[in-house]
């Protein structure tokens, strides 16, 4: 077998055989591949697209070109939900504890913020002490003991995406339905779950701009799921304006913290409820959405949640008083608020500006290198929908550094949309994907 | 300018700036552009396309990359042919000596075959002692003094191509119309001519198996040219059977002799007078096609061009004696006959499965680094049309090696076949393609 003849069959829009994408993706493993013939072929799949079943054995190849973990001998169904990334979304750090409060086992392995969606390591590592970098073995420990351990991915789980994305940042190739999904499920299905939850999202703050495009991704992301033996539902949630009211690291643990005391907005509650349910569902402890529903609400009135979430804390070396003294997390010395330019209904709260805003003040990564500031940040005094007058507070951006903050008001300023009609409520949860 | 953003814009199928074009080939050459993000491009070029104004400023940037020829101190007009390569294709030898002689400067660098076309260098290396590596202060001095030089490419030539070449090779980035057109003549361009005539080959020896594609290819080449300066022509000509009696080194020098002695086949003759005609007209040494002809075909009466072509090999450090001595030609040592089957008209004698077999022979390459043999080849002792009784011979094969005689037997018995009805005579030029 020759690679070139391989980029050249995708390039002339043929469909591959498992062997011939399996020969490809051991080659990028070993280093025997040459870069310049996987960004060809790069290159040729995302210009000629493949086949929902060429989709699957790449993602299977990535996952076999490392380990695979062996949860077998943990008792419980595991479940897991991955995210696309949004502003705002820390949905992870509340249903995880509320799942695995209701008879799941959450393996979590996530990533790290890059440009402007959070990442649900640097919101972990906000709590003093928090250790995301576990090996297998004190995984599994953490599985058996507390249920959830919410980690960074080591480097023996799919070694290949590690390098094929490399190439594709630099090389024009990240924006292929296939090479989105095989990345991210390659990732989850080396997790040894039996089920996962997608949250693909929507709109200005999103990877997928329009909701076309994220039902695409949310219907190869399940069907790859599926054919690689994993239960996968996905749901498509609309991103146009920040979920909840805090983005930045410190300020969305306390947020989280918040909801699972029964108390934090609305939209967070809504859409970690309703993923929550059907990992329950997917994992066989709830019979349908409504009794999963149920379940997790439950889990959120009784408390259960958040004292899941405090044995998480203390499993992994961060400090469990957090959970009752905000003051033990991080927080930034100063505070800048942006106003309302005029009388009117907030129609616009633009997510991507104040994610942008968010990451210019120190809270996300511009590039993989940059240091993250857990302490700054942007707290939501308005949403979209609210009735303002001229000069009332409608973002409080935490700031350490006046040069940073004048970059972040650049963005945020242009973030804000006032006008003289109340804007319609949007959906939050668009659609669910099944097989 | 970040090459990325460059790959981004063709990917999405937008046109390139010429900045953008310079900036990529110049990155290329120095060596600051990796090959990971050149292949990308180049896969992005192929199935993307270029625009004819986007095709020739990456031929000018190629060119660019290395030395331009001067040779505005050698008087008279300087033209050049270049042909896509074809099975039997030796009509630079022939009609180079001829535009010489008819007044024309020709400096004629030219390239090795590989696969189963043959190259001009082969073939004039079969003349004992003739040198291929001259510098251009030799090349000028040969142009001053003979009015012609027959060279390979020097390594000051298009630098950026040698190294794009490289890359498609091993990418299945080659067939594409734009790239081809800029490989090819920015080696051309870089000859310091003013005028040139192509000879675009299809069908079944051809690198363009169809005639439209030829044509494609021809449009391309001609815009590029006239667009860089250089009075552009082409001819598409077809190749489903070779080109003369003659396939292999020695064998093929020894048909350009016997043409320029006024004897030799007729296609060989009628298609080198053509490109001379056009070489003449172009260069403004004839009045039009007919006046062209006239004097090419003078020039083969009078035995000036044959005169020629014993001045080009003798300044070369090539053995004129060649001229009239065809025993100081390599020979292969051994002889088989490969006969007709049945009894009936010659309808196919496939040019590329010819050339497959001259290549087993060891008359051609199947990869760069292979050796050829000047000696072997395959003598047609019969041309489609012919009338034959079973056990005639058609092809000769000139051999020296058992083992290889085999492989080549595989070829060229499948090249042969003989049906009942005598096939229609083909035209040989299909059309001309001007601006």
């Amino acid at each position: 077998m020759r690679a070139v003849d391989i980029i050249l069959r995708k390039r002339d829009g043929g469909a591959l055989s498992r062997d011939e994408i399996r020969f490809f993706v051991a080659g990028v493993t070993d280093g025997t591949l040459p870069d310049y013939q996987a960004s060809a072929f790069l290159m040729a799949v995302l210009l000629r697209g493949m086949t929902a079943e060429e989709t699957a054995w790449l993602t299977e190849a990535m996952v076999d070109s490392g380990v695979r973990v062996d949860l077998g001998d943990i008792p419980g169904p595991k479940v897991d939900k991955h995210s696309t990334g949004g502003v705002g979304d820390k949905t992870s750090l509340v249903l995880a504890p509320l799942a695995a409060a209701c008879g799941l086992v959450v393996p979590m392995m996530s990533g790290r913020g890059l440009g402007h969606t959070g990442g649900t390591l640097d919101k972990l590592e906000a709590i003093p002490g928090f250790a995301v970098r576990l090996s297998i073995a004190e995984l599994k420990a953490a599985l058996s003991s507390v249920g959830c351990a919410m980690i960074g991915q080591t480097d023996a789980v799919a070694p290949a995406d590690r390098k094929l994305y490399a190439l594709r940042d630099v090389t024009g190739t990240v924006e292929s339905i296939a090479l989105i999904s095989a990345s991210i499920m390659s990732k989850k299905i080396a997790e040894g779950i039996d089920a996962l939850v997608l949250d693909v999202k929507t709109g200005s703050g999103a990877f997928m701009k329009t909701a076309a495009d994220a039902r695409r991704l949310a219907g190869s992301l399940v069907s790859i799921g599926n054919a690689c033996g994993v239960k996968t539902e996905a749901i498509v949630t609309s991103t146009e304006a920040p979920l909840g009211c805090a983005v930045g690291n410190a300020l969305e643990v306390i947020e989280c913290l918040e909801v699972l005391k029964g108390r934090g907005p609305a939209d967070v509650i809504d859409v970690s409820a309703a993923l929550t349910a059907r990992m329950l569902v997917l994992g066989g402890v709830a019979a349908d959405d409504a009794d999963g529903e149920r379940r997790a609400r439950g889990a959120l009135a009784s408390g259960a949640g958040l004292d899941r979430f405090r044995r998480i804390i203390e499993n992994q070396g961060g400090d469990p008083r957090v959970v009752d003294d905000y003051h033990r997390l991080p927080s930034a010395p100063e505070r800048h608020v942006v106003r309302a330019p005029r009388s009117g209904y907030l129609t616009t709260l633009d997510a991507r500006l104040v994610g942008e805003a968010s990451v210019a003040l120190g809270a996300g990564r511009d590039r993989v290198e940059d240091h993250v500031d857990p302490a700054v940040g942007i707290v939501l005094a308005a949403r979209p929908g609210d009735q303002l007058r001229e000069g009332d507070s409608v973002l409080e951006l935490h700031y350490r550094d006046r040069a940073r903050l004048d970059r972040a008001l650049m963005f945020a300023e242009r973030a804000i949309g006032v006008g003289d009609t109340r804007p319609a409520p949007r959906p939050l949860i668009l659609e669910e994907v099944h097989q």
